[in-house]
């Protein structure tokens, strides 16, 4: 006899974990949402713009999950996500609305589920962004262990008139940076694969190349440093728009420098980014250093310290800086013909 | 020396993997899409409703990936994630107007990758819905061999007065079933573990008991039949919304009839349901003979051979079933003041 329990998924632990997340879920519903929880879909009321366009993005936080478990810390991951998904359309120039999550898992654990989706609704309301609805996915085979996958889809809205276009980009336009808390979302295959290398050369396991504290991150762990949530920049974005013209705007995410500096310029434009203008947080160049990992390679995987990359007016460029205390001017807009896009200053 | 490549992640195959399906991609857009593929967020021009209501869902396709996977078909899962989308927000009167799809896998295959996308991509234009964006993750580790995980978010809209409101259903009201192609996209562990379950008692791999044709099902294999593709019920809501008074419609998806159909319905009511009024197909019947499924298991677990409850006002009942040919008065709604609430005439 086969039950689906027996096949591995319990439909009545399901009910139970989302009887665990459902007050956390309620927690972040604005006034424009309708209805409860447990409708096949989320309702959002959408009105009253000039002409509005909805703006959307998926996206996950690939491996950073794996060095979540293997720290036993998921309560972060979340907030990683959602704040992962608001830069992607507050650079587009759009207000976030409401969000969705994708959890998925061999087996699920209530306390791990419980710990990962309130870290999502957290972020949430703190981004005054309702959770409107997720899918929470029993999959037994498809992920070995503990193992679970996150994703996440974010919808906001801008008058078309306030979309931020790479089309607006000029030659001469100053880039603002705005510095990143670490790796965020991206270069963590790389980041687990240096850990590992690491491990092997000292003959010890991973988990201890994590949890040993480091001189060159003052004390703290590599396993702390990995685990730094995701920046949200969206009060950063709204308050560079009152102060300057905004022309367009990067955030610099899987793929480094050249994978997402050239998404916020037109055709024929490229960026001079003078890499003295910050210092490279020492997370990155004890990766580098770990790992052996090339100058070029490191700067076309991680962030290597600024998450975000405004293209500014230039003569809007101290007003900008003003505007944002922790900003820096690190370059220029210049023409590009070819790739890269990205040339060192 | 560590690159991202050793680490198992090539950045330029994701952007050749993202070449392969732009055409696929831009052939589902609506004149509302705005700005190319490649920005942060898709855009999507939204107005003109008198009192505009959004409405989002997230999906997955459970472990049918997994048959698609052992089969080597991998045309049809896309299908499966959209058609299962579309039926979950048209189910509260929605329009569906975009998609987003999340792909996850332990190393990117190109072929495979164009033929799940591009079968997204397909579903999306032939339900006239642009597919907006989407996330394609490399997690090296995360999935084992070739596997990979596919989700789906999709946003629709409905005029407030237009939504179909559980609410308004009410005691005496008609039941209307559709037919489904088969299992859509849920019970699949089940079904793999009554697969593996027949594989070994007759010393064979579950490859084998997938291929083998049956009369049961005229000839055809248990492997076509769980490929069978999600049915998108989008026509058929417009057509019965025309036709009739609808108060409310279940989709029948995970946790079967129990899981569902309330779902339809306030509290204080339930269905009773006449099993009598169509035939279970044979690919139920056949998995829960090799499986020895208990009957209330297979109620609980499939939607055996009914996809889509709607909740029609009784007067409305003949006029219901002459606008769908293929609809099944089922059942009524009564009062229910305890679980279950499906009953069984």
């Amino acid at each position: 006899m086969t039950t689906y329990k027996d096949a591995g998924v319990d439909v009545h632990l399901k009910e139970t974990l989302l009887r665990r997340i459902r007050d956390h879920v309620a927690s972040t519903h604005r006034p424009e949402v309708i209805g409860g929880i447990g409708a096949f879909g989320g309702m959002f009321r959408f009105g009253g713009m000039r002409d509005g366009v909805l703006v959307a993005s998926a996206d996950g936080v690939g491996t950073k999950v794996k060095i979540a478990e293997l720290l036993d810390s998921h309560e972060t991951v979340g907030a990683d996500l959602v704040d992962h998904c608001i830069n992607d359309i507050a650079v587009m120039g759009a207000e976030p609305l409401f969000f969705l999550d994708y959890f998925s898992a061999g087996k699920l654990d209530p306390g791990r589920f419980e710990r990962v989706v309130r870290g999502v609704a957290d972020a949430c309301r703190e981004a005054g962004i309702a959770l409107l609805g997720g899918e929470t996915a029993e999959a037994p085979g498809l992920y070995s262990g503990t193992d679970y996958d996150l994703a996440g889809f974010i919808v906001g809205a801008v008058e078309r008139d306030q979309i931020l276009d790479p089309g607006g980009a000029r030659e001469g336009d100053a880039l603002i940076g705005l510095p990143s808390t670490g790796l965020h979302t991206n270069g963590y295959s790389l980041a687990r694969a240096i850990v590992s290398r690491a491990a092997d050369a000292d003959r010890t396991e991973p988990i201890d190349v994590l949890r040993l504290p480091r001189h060159e991150l003052r004390g703290g762990t590599l396993g702390q440093a990995l685990l730094e949530v995701h920046r949200s920049y969206l009060a950063e974005i709204r308050a560079l728009r009152k102060a300057a013209t905004v022309r367009s705007i990067a955030h610099i995410t899987g793929g480094g420098w050249e994978g997402n500096l050239p998404r916020a310029l037109p055709d024929g434009l490229g960026a001079v980014v003078d890499r003295d203008s910050w210092i490279v947080p020492p997370v990155f160049r004890l990766l580098a250093a770990l790992g052996d990992v090339p100058e070029d390679a490191q700067w076309e995987t991680w962030n290597m310290g600024i998450g975000l990359v405004a293209v500014v007016a230039p003569e809007d460029e101290r007003a900008a800086l003003r505007a944002l205390p922790d900003a820096v001017a690190i370059g220029r807009v210049e023409r590009a013909s070819r790739v890269p896009r990205v040339r060192w200053a």
